[in-house]
């Protein structure tokens, strides 16, 4: 048997930015809500992530040309985010994850219980 | 604008297993091989995973229910992994983005190049 996910695959780069929690839930936030969103917005709808991982999450997207970043001078600046193409296109993907794990989250539950229960 | 991933919320806790690149390796592989899984074919068909990553990925697999262990009380034991119905119905979402991942990664690497050689 061959090794099918050898570290040096270029799709196995790009998978591995997209097997990340905060990577999904902040493309499904700008997915949901069609338009650019602010640092802050994205902050507050991502529960728990912090202002580091955010930062370093929204870096990553935009290099990978998933995420645009624009900048408005105001004062103070506007930073808004929002999906390139590919990153709707990737979003498509992310989203149908997310809402299978909606779906699907009680019968998860379920065997996590039954696993926890069972007998020795 | 509300928290759209609350941290209870219990699809949260299902993406959060899904968003691991390990764990989307396993199940890439069990859905390409389409039979029953041994620890070392599985060890061996993900370069780099360390035998104390694979074996957390695989117990939270089979304690959501996504995987099935069997052991077959030979000399010594042999121990296989095979999808579940659930863990079928997962991977089909999850091999989309690994499909994703290799139709896209020249589009996604020139992007992160042309990120890299910009001026500041």
């Amino acid at each position: 048997m061959d090794t099918k996910y050898a570290k040096a695959c270029p799709s196995r780069t790009v998978m591995d930015v997209l097997a990340n929690k905060w990577t999904l839930y902040v493309l499904g936030l700008l997915r949901q809500y069609e338009r650019p969103l602010r640092f802050t917005e994205l902050r507050r709808g991502v529960e728990g992530v912090t202002q580091k991982s955010l930062t370093q999450v929204l870096r990553n997207l935009e290099r990978d040309g998933l995420v645009s970043r624009t900048i408005y001078p105001t004062i103070p600046p506007r930073v808004e985010y929002a999906l390139t193409d590919l990153g709707r296109d990737v979003g498509a993907l992310t989203g149908a994850i997310a809402d299978w794990s909606k779906a699907n989250a009680g019968r998860v539950q379920a065997a996590r219980a039954a696993y926890d229960n069972r007998p020795d």
